[in-house]
């Protein structure tokens, strides 16, 4: 049985919470970096675990990271002006550059000792796999920046895209973590008993604990060509990495993906999403990019234009079609990750998870919950937090094939296993 | 004085408070028939005294009514998948029968012991006359089905509709108890002194308590030819029905008429409307059924297409027309029960009646609270619930009529007192 | 250091908090005069400290004020029928006149003494200068009517607007009694080094305590010719009076400004606008009325249609242009007044003054902000409310002119600081 008091441990994120704390001592995605597509163009909003903050690239290139309103009389930062070097507030004309320090103070007489005092919130950031990540945690347990294969891929072979979620994170990352539902909710076609899903609907799972968080293995009987398994990464505090099935028995190209679901609050989610070729042979082709933008259902054709939200969404049942449900696909919506949508934001901004019933196919699930609490409650003993350094994420790889009758998994997805970049 | 403290136990609904224990003794409406129109067809939500749920019609055409989450995990059965005898959730396959039963849990390996244990929370449901009532309450308590004359006639001699309203059910109960203001807020033509409720606009109210609630006698003197007397009945828990005026001295059709107010939470209602004709020669014509559609302000031509909400709402002022409030009608308003809705809704989502100053022409409605009290206060004793079982209700027959001078009511009323199906 | 516990006393406005009972010793604008064009016209919503009333016109052309619902069933009395020298309740006709006398009662036998209790709230009002003003607190305490210049002034040299705004009125005196911003938000072309508020962006203050508020004087150095000096009054509770800068050195019409910002309730504010004319012999023009309207963002042609709201507004940005902030104006914002707008709403519903950092060219809203924490004090400790007499304010008069070097702006300003009306 889950508790109550859990529950509301996993689930808040704000600064003086256990998830908030734990959150904090992790690099996590601020924004994308084509929000801020050149020197000086104009500020963004962020919010991330429950703070507002605005991001700006200066005349440098270099991107700040502050707090949402200005230091003098909290006057919106978003209006402010981008120009030579520094961000400045459309009230008074107070300026700060991306380290939050104050360079013009232009209400004061010159040279008075105010300047020095004045100080805007700002975030270390870094620019990774064309995504911001920034550090919102005590200077001295910043790590060193994400280093994961995606993020070390290059640009060719990577691609990064962002989705807006309305509930909290967590019922995001365990949607992501549950492999078992892929063969129902994800069912694209009625009655194709030949897809791999489709032959067994019961995967067993094994989980492992890691340095990082932990992997596991889902295997589903397929007859008389052995099993099909699926190697999944659960990486602290709330990234998902796995094999892409594309390559699966289709003479198509490799493909490596996940996502991070990082909280904009206790209920609203950024939804980053990543794919990208191990092979430095094959980069990411053009269908694959217009794949990731059009038949997921979370990329930029699925977006409502201008905003990060799905077109299908709660306010039309995400334009469920009942006779397309009756006849060819399970749930009747479209979109792969719009089928996520309708699930997790259906179940309301934040689930009571006391009342859930799990069962075997929990497995992954129950884990991530429990590897999040203990990580709080060693954040609230002065512990360090787990999975923080680079060097124990540097070198995952998540990966799924076909492994014959007999082989061990492990053997069989070989050298595969080893990262390219 | 009507005390603060009586007005909270009068207007929450949600399981554990006074009315909504009460309510849970009685069937009440969950939904129309129509919206559930052949087996195996999309569910629909339902919000009934503050409960989510989902309703659903298997493919023999039972309904279910149950729990709005599943209970694994808690995902939307709105999105389920009916089919087979049975709703099944679209995350991970569960599937479920009418009363809840679990009849497949593919996650699980066959024969898993498990299926046994989950339940769905499932209420008993029976239709009648258009409309699936439901049951919330202890199964030992549970009356029989209710049966009242309108439920009873057939269907070419019935009609039923369904109307969403933002407030409180009581509020919209008590203008439904409430002869006086048709005088006013209905009053369709100025000017038009001949009109029976315009010849006299302080009508006297007798009000008889009863085993199902009470009845009312409202009398106004037309001059000659005598009073025009309307019955009421206030049948519990939140049921009123009357005569129907059209047959009132204009050679037309008889018609009997009334509302059950359903609370979908604390600040919403689902308003149903009856109107049957007692007469088996006499069968509801296509004109009367056009005019329930079209007149009054609450039917199909007045919703938004594909909601039970008026067209006509708060957001525009119920489209009042100042220049013929001027001029030609009262409120300026079309539609009787739109006017209605406009007095009812613009009192805010629960009006405080500690603030009001009641006068002779209230006294139904100070009688309906004091029923509702008692019956509140009769459940929290663990007595039974006043006027559930079936006999109560099963003759009540509305009626008015013009009484001539001297007369009696009762004795004027005669035959049309006795139920005819 | 601005306490938490001050800002609050400074920003709950409803019955009963510190400021709401400050508030309701001053007459202060409920709607304007054209809200309510002629008499019997349609009665209109109007909300006031956090109260929600109805105004109306009789057939007199008098003025009620009155609670928004009937007292009899709490009844929504903006439905109301206005009818011969009353306001009718459409529910059940209880009528009332301006003055809240229920002087029809027609649920209730002829000469019943029911009709003598029955009152409805209503509060005095009285119009000046096309403003429908209203007193909303005790009797004893109840002050002659305002009498400023501006609503001594002919209609042909006055005008007045009205302008919706989505935040706490303190953060909308405070814009308008602050100077400095001018130099920075309001420079409508970069660059133009000429202009008198960007020869000098840091003007020093002179703050001087009066009977009715404050005055204070800024001084900006413009070189050669002098200084440039403005005179701004905060008149108690909630207005600003200052010069119309329109007459400076352009041989243009002299013209004096200000606004009042009326707590709507705690987090909405309406602003009332007024300019006048102080030369009789110059009328305001046709070009100002123009300009009024269309070019400060705050008046009919900025307003959505049949709304007091502007279109543009915090669900579009304002309809910042990115592009004019960069090479033409400093905010990219459209109308001086929108720009405050921005800067207003953009700081939340209710900003936390404990959280900033205020400089020198502050004191004028640190002033502010002082006196009515003071004269709150007062009115608890049951003294009378500094600033209600009308003699306090008679003689206001705001200015603002370029002083040749060495001269005294007093002196300077001479008989200009004397009323013409």
């Amino acid at each position: 049985m889950f508790t109550r008091e859990d529950n509301e441990r996993l689930v808040r994120v704000s600064r003086g919470t256990p998830a908030g704390e734990l959150f904090r001592r992790y690099w996590q995605p601020a924004c994308l970096s084509t929000e801020l597509p050149e020197p000086d163009c104009a500020p963004v909003r962020v919010r991330l675990l429950g703070e507002d903050l605005v991001a700006f690239r200066d005349s440098a290139g270099k991107i700040g990271l502050v707090a949402a309103f200005c230091q003098h009389r909290l006057a919106p930062l978003f209006f402010g002006r981008n120009e030579e070097h520094g961000l400045r507030c459309v009230y008074h004309g107070w300026k700060f550059d991306v380290r939050g320090t104050c360079v013009d103070l232009p209400t004061e007489p010159a040279g008075s000792p105010m300047q020095r005092d004045v100080r805007l919130k700002a975030y270390p950031t870094v620019e990774k796999a064309g995504i911001v990540w920034a550090y919102l945690g005590p200077e001295e347990t910043m790590p060193e920046p994400p280093d994961y294969e995606w993020t070390r891929a290059p640009e060719t072979h990577c691609y990064v895209s962002k989705t807006y979620e309305a509930c909290n994170y967590m019922q995001a990352l365990e949607g992501g973590l549950d492999t078992a539902h892929s063969s129902y909710l994800h069912n694209m076609k009625l009655g194709d008993t030949k897809e791999l899903r489709q032959r067994d609907r019961s995967p067993r799972l094994e989980v492992a604990r890691t340095n990082y968080g932990y992997y596991y293995v889902s295997t589903r009987d397929t007859g008389a060509d052995g099993s099909y398994v699926r190697l999944y990464h659960f990486v602290l505090p709330f990234q998902q990495m796995r094999g892409g099935m594309r390559g699966i028995g289709q003479n198509e190209v490799p493909e490596l993906n996940g996502h991070l679901w990082v909280p904009i609050d206790d209920e609203q989610t950024n939804v980053y999403n990543f794919g990208y070729s191990p092979d430095p042979e094959v980069p990411i082709s053009g269908e694959q990019r217009e794949a990731f933008e059009h038949s997921f259902g979370r990329g930029r054709n699925d977006h409502i234009p201008g905003t990060f939200k799905l077109k299908r969404n709660p306010s039309n049942d995400y334009l469920i079609d009942r006779r397309v449900q009756k006849t060819q696909t399970f749930s009747g919506i479209e979109g792969i990750n719009t089928q996520d949508f309708a699930i997790q934001e259906g179940m309301g901004p934040i689930v009571d998870r006391s009342q859930e019933y799990l069962g075997s196919t929990d497995r992954a699930i129950v884990a991530s919950r429990r590897i999040l609490l203990e990580a709080m409650t060693a954040v609230e003993r002065g512990e360090p937090a787990p999975g923080t350094d680079p060097a124990t994420h540097r070198d995952i790889r998540p990966y799924d094939a076909i492994v014959p009758p007999g082989a061990n998994w492990r053997q069989s997805f070989g050298h595969n296993l080893v990262c390219t970049w």
